[in-house]
């Protein structure tokens, strides 16, 4: 086997998405980890920062100014949001195919972005450059694509919750809420009164009620995949547990269904995604938990009408690392499933 | 102080329920535990199965036999539905008043009960004796009666979420959608499969999705409250942890309003209930633990002209114990308050 | 009843010892809170910070100033070590009694204070004044006491499990290993990576092998109950909960001794002492959380000849705040068991 | 790649060693699953009884008796104590290598098995033909093997922690006290009072205390590896958390050491073997969650003059499934650490 292997760097590695990106990349078969960089930790080894990888990953962090003048065929951007779109603006001629895996490039226009982040943006022509890396929705534009903005963790097991109803113009625009549930891995690795254990073990509670940032990204989405504007509520809550997301999103449909039909819909609609799996029972954070899965189980509820499409995926693979992988698999033009077979890590 | 105190016994000591009450009654200015009663355990000690109250409560569990001579003030029923109704049948005519814990008169009628419950009804005389135990909503009927069916826990918090809005008629009837989540205590004390730790632990999923039976117990109150037949969507999760149900309530209005609006309706319509603290933030479990409160966020949505209420109580106590004590000290006509200052234990 | 309450404050209510103090003494039959004070905080109420605590106690939180001029019967020093010192040198004179939860005034002399915490100790003559508030073995000295240095969690739970032993000088001096494992409310309420969720949900390791701090205080205290000078080994565990110190204490015995002996020891020993449960199986954290009890499983291993002696705490009550309150009764001659009835919180 | 792939089948499937078998074994790239057992469950598919595995293994679940005509490579027994034995007396003919993850072979002898498992032995001759599997110990001896009896969870981490030691003949025989802690799969996949999520969560205590079966495996293979009789304190205590086993080893020494010449005692003695990391500073059990690694920080105490190791591992990898495989690998003389790449998953 002697295959050649793509050269990559991981831009950003202190946070939990970085970590996963190296922990999928340094046994993705067709990859080379070329650099991992981080301002702060810079000479360290990777292992140092992260111990469970001693052994497995311990070359040196170095600063981003290594990338200048590197050949490398992909750039993962695990970096802030507003820090990232000054990466892309100083890299993007570089040649490198970019996956930014924060919100600067995920949302339609300047405008938009600035009034939910409210930050100007530095470098507006990449909304044109960017294509939203959904792999079960886009994977023809993400193919031609050097800059993938990757989804939000929410946005996807959101999307991919309803997305079969929309892509068939089947719900009524204004009648879908979204009551969703993430691990605690999502609000960073940053230490807070936010992330300290005695306020989130044993715990449960709303948060960004009526105004958090994945809204619009899931409004976008489902407009793009529909005609007509689309209003969603969306609710973040935290769970007491380090990874996971479930989506529990409901919609009124313009006509009346049937849960045969509603299963059939989701199924066709998913039949050639290897990492969707429509269930007939409500699927369970830990059952998709260290993988690249989608479980999504849909619901018609005669008596009130509506559907009910629960969606579980883990934070931060399916909503983030992993994500970055598969669009990476797409870009690249290898095997859309490479490196991406983890099995579910339960219990 | 040589006050003269109520006796009381629990029926049915082995479960969460059961062991609460002894805590909270045990500990009340009013009130002497003449027994409890377990069948599979009698003779043991009650701290024997609930080692927690070694040297506080070792009485020893007694059968519900002595139920039939002793004479009472107050019986508690914490058994399975389905069980309870036998008990009630057999002493309503005792004198004693009776505070149900299970979901047996909580409906509206027989045919309703059987419907949800799957099970014929064996005392149907039941449903006209008895009251709806919500203190917020039904005081004075409750003082009037002899019978009272404490609500369930999911229906308490989803209840007083949206009470002050049904009251005044605020509500589209169809437009409700509860997501609640509770902590694994409302599956009850017994082994199987559901509580196992590993199920539990790091996990999150939804259950009974479009078919639970405190649905209908939702339903038949905000529809006494309102004018007009109530639908509510309501899906329950489960949280991994002990205690606290949360309720994200979801409603459109029948005319816009503004939060200002909005909170000044709820802190009107809760100004006299010691229990309910109307918060201008979201609320979380571990702030009501241990306690009886319920902590109430209302908020509007103006880009989605809709409200969001979220309800916070601990399932154990206000979905369950104290609240069967707070009813207990409107039937006896003593403080209303008595017995139920337990500060929330947080961290 | 017109009693009369004793008046009281609390230096310093952000931490978890602050708020707890604050729910114990709140409820206590004889004391009155004047006071709470917060630097940081200054202004705010209680509530605001805690809250858990909104309709009980919204009082505001004050700057530490105003305790020059007030008149108050007992103060409750909620401080860091090294700050705390300050305050007593200030305040000893002023005719309060002085609860001081920090470890700056718990060793022997200012030279092991010094060795042990890094600081120089800046009020060396309150070593002399102090007594060591630990209520099981020292009731005598702490009621004749106007300064009692709150004993550390771990600390507690070690005495306590062999207490009985060294006081009948049993204990072979050097065989002393205890095992100690806390929740994470021993970590403080500082965010930090210590304290991140992700760091110690799903997680447990040992801290401080062999230089924690409390080593110095348990082997001060074993040694003064028997003859001769102690050394303890002494390991610290992180639990991934919020409350409890489980301590397994292994000891060889200077001669053979049978169960039944050394269960008749531990009775007798314990056998005045309300708060302290000996037990014939392990104990359980969670017995005793939420509560001041000290529960203690004494067991003799005739394979290894060893002692095996377990006890559970909760480690902000017996280990903290309801120690201080224990200290309190006992300093002000009221009855020893006033306001420490709490039953534990289970499940 | 036209590589010949073993053919292995799985004895029992129900519980977590036998899914976590499954999932190491069908990324083995050496092996291939031809069946998967389970009485109860037969004729299901493995992916009903574990969701997780949907679309990954899906092949359906067999009856053990389809094992006697089938011709194959490896048998893993992950069966109760006490029933293994049976299937390794009816088995050990059929020309296929056996591991057997249960208890019933490693022991020195049926009369030792008797006593500490209470149990009669059916297949006595088993003693002589089987080898205990600690790879890092015997590779040589489980090369020539036909019956490997796979270490239990504890023991594995138990000696590992003071192997280096032992084989040095540096320890004093009776001074060990091992205290270990474990995740809740240890107790194994059976609904019962014990694994009840609401005496788990929050929780923690001692169990087993003085009597633990695994007390006399690890002093059997102590006393393999030293000269003369080894005696130890051993006690387990229940974490309420899903995965890994942390064992804080004490130990004094014959003579006196260096922190310097015990770290290199260590390093050398594990220099080859892949799966153990010797560490500066304490082991997490989620630095090795969901790997085969085994952690271990040998720590002198100068002070106390005695050696505290501390080793961490995944209960159900390096503690069993992984262990299996390991012992596969030797087995079959194929790659040491074929299969066996996992990265620890953290957070």
């Amino acid at each position: 086997m002697t295959k050649q292997k793509y050269k990559v760097a991981i831009i950003g590695a202190s946070g939990f998405t970085g970590s996963e990106l190296a922990r999928l990349l340094s046994q993705h078969p067709n990859i080379e980890i070329s650099h991992i960089t981080s301002e702060s930790h810079a000479g360290k080894a990777f292992s140092e920062l992260h111990p469970q990888f001693l052994g497995m990953i311990d070359q040196k962090l170095e600063s981003a100014a290594v990338i200048e003048e590197a050949e490398l065929d992909v750039l993962f951007l695990a970096l802030p949001h507003g820090v990232s779109m000054d990466f892309v603006k100083k890299w993007h001629h570089k040649g490198s195919k970019i996956i930014d895996l924060s919100g600067d490039f995920r949302l339609s226009s300047p405008e938009v972005y600035q009034e939910w982040y409210n930050k100007e943006h530095v470098f507006t022509e990449g909304f044109e450059k960017a294509s939203y890396g959904q792999p079960e929705l886009f994977a023809e534009k993400i193919k031609q694509s050097n800059l993938v903005a990757n989804p939000g963790c929410y946005p996807t097991a959101s999307i991919l919750s309803l997305a079969p109803l929309f892509a068939e113009n089947m719900i009524q625009n204004h009648s879908v809420v979204i009551d969703a549930k993430s691990g605690l891995t999502g609000a960073g690795v940053k230490a807070s009164e936010n992330t300290h254990f005695s306020n989130v073990n044993e715990n449960f509670k709303a948060y960004g009620v009526g105004e958090h940032r994945h809204t619009i990204e899931i409004e976008e989405q489902f407009s793009c995949l529909s005609d007509g504007e689309v209003r969603v509520q969306f609710t973040p809550h935290l769970l007491p547990v380090d990874r996971g997301i479930l989506a529990t999103s409901y919609a009124k449909t313009k006509k009346l269904t049937t849960q045969e039909e509603l299963t059939k819909l989701y199924e066709d609609f998913y039949q050639d995604k290897p990492f969707v799996r429509v269930k007939t029972s409500p699927p369970s954070i830990k059952d998709v938990r260290g993988s690249h899965y989608c479980d999504i189980f849909p619901f018609w509820d005669k008596r009130t009408e509506r559907v009910i499409a629960i969606a579980a995926i883990d934070n931060l693979l399916k909503g983030a690392a992993s994500q970055a992988v598969h669009n990476m698999n797409l870009m690249l033009g290898i095997e859309e499933t490479a490196g991406l077979n983890q099995i579910p890590l339960r219990p």
